[in-house]
């Protein structure tokens, strides 16, 4: 089963996938995927963000694969739907999409052997995890400026529940710029796997409903300008359209010392 | 007013202080503060987490003070409440408590210059974001097992309204060990001050209701143990109690790559 989150006559609405280009509201009705603001399909608690976690990506950056997950945290206002736009500052240089599968957690997980991992997924979505790269001086950490900016994290258009994947870790990503391939990757290639991943977190802190694992994301990231149509693709989970629209360079970029 | 979340009876309530070591529930009950659980008094959004960002610790640590704010996030699970337990791993050679000062974030902000910051704000409260010593690597952006472990940011027990903190910038911190004082200091000394940090964090993310900046620790950070009873104290805001007790490491702590 497919599931969305869409705003629909100014209230916001659970929906499944009813094909034709359909949607079914929780309540009843069957609208046009069309005529809805596509929201992100969960709201997400705490998200968990991996760099440098497929191997050629590392190579790509001239960077030898980590020995332990490089996890980082997200913030709220990251995060818009499918078919939304992302906001460009214009004094930037560099910016880049990323692929991303994302694990959405749908029970209480702590000290998860891998084995088990997988009982402790709802399902999987796609992310568009854009990087800022001009105000990256981390690869292995990115900073707040790089990664948790208003609008930088489209995530959707669907949460695909987990038994519908048969194997997450056998799926095609690739990614298109105004209809041109740019990067073509398969989540075999990470350098944690998703049970590798829930058995790492959970083996210090507990991973709750909601809360979200983006998983990495293959080579092939190149820069992107105000009016590209990027689309970040899955194989079997979705097709994630986003738009970037030019917006101003950061206020007060640096504040003095009090 | 001083504002706490707790739960009594099964049941979580919003309540306010009554004085006398009372509290009155939102739906005009009176119960005693022995009575309750305390809960951290807002459930936070997202959490930014200031590190060196007091002087005196900075030198402390044999560091420079930092040329921008080093804000970081913080996991959901962190927090626990006014006399909560936190975990205590018994394999860990340091561990140390960190008394700051938390902004509770009241309306959206975005580019909010520093002479307005303070419409932006709703309220304070008293944060012990603890930190895992052994396993950070890194200072100026500690990893998630250092700062973001279940049960490791007690919050509260207050939200003490903005209007009721005249000068949030010149108020005494301290802590005690069992009793014995081991750190103290004042808001005065942070090297971003309120305003500063709203004014950076806006100037390129859209800070939201109910989102937490905890505005760092004066030096005076010591090792403690599994039994001992720490208390960060804020003049005017609260005295927030903590106890912690023995668990055992970490699980899995290397995940192998895949």
């Amino acid at each position: 089963m497919k599931h969305a989150r869409i705003r629909y006559q100014d209230k916001i609405h659970l929906a499944t996938d009813a094909g034709d280009g359909a949607l079914l509201l929780a309540d009843g009705r069957r609208v046009s995927q069309d005529d809805v603001q596509w929201l992100p399909p969960i709201e997400p608690r705490t998200t968990f963000t991996l760099a440098i976690n497929y191997a050629d990506h590392a190579k790509e950056l001239a960077f030898k694969a980590p020995e332990e997950p490089l996890g980082f945290l997200k913030a709220a206002n990251a995060f818009v739907g499918h078919r939304s736009q992302t906001l460009r500052p214009t004094d930037v240089a560099f910016m880049h999409y990323e692929c991303e599968l994302a694990v959405v957690i749908g029970r209480e997980a702590r000290d998860v052997p891998r084995a088990r991992a997988y009982d402790y997924v709802a399902g999987y979505t796609v992310a568009n995890d854009y990087a800022l790269r001009d105000y990256l001086e981390n690869w292995y950490r990115p900073n707040l400026r790089v990664k948790s900016r208003d609008t930088c994290t489209p995530l959707g258009p669907w949460l695909v529940e987990r038994d519908d994947v048969p194997d997450p870790m056998n799926l095609n990503l690739r990614t298109t710029v105004n209809g041109t391939e740019t990067q073509r990757g398969n989540t075999r290639d990470m350098v944690f796997d998703i049970p590798a991943l829930i058995e790492y977190f959970s083996s210090f802190m507990t991973l709750s409903p909601g809360d979200l694992i983006l998983t990495g994301t293959p080579d092939g990231i190149v820069n992107v300008q105000p009016g590209d149509e990027v689309v970040t693709e899955i194989e079997g989970i979705g097709r994630l359209v986003n738009t970037l629209v030019a917006c101003p360079g950061d206020t007060a970029p640096l504040s003095d010392p009090a």
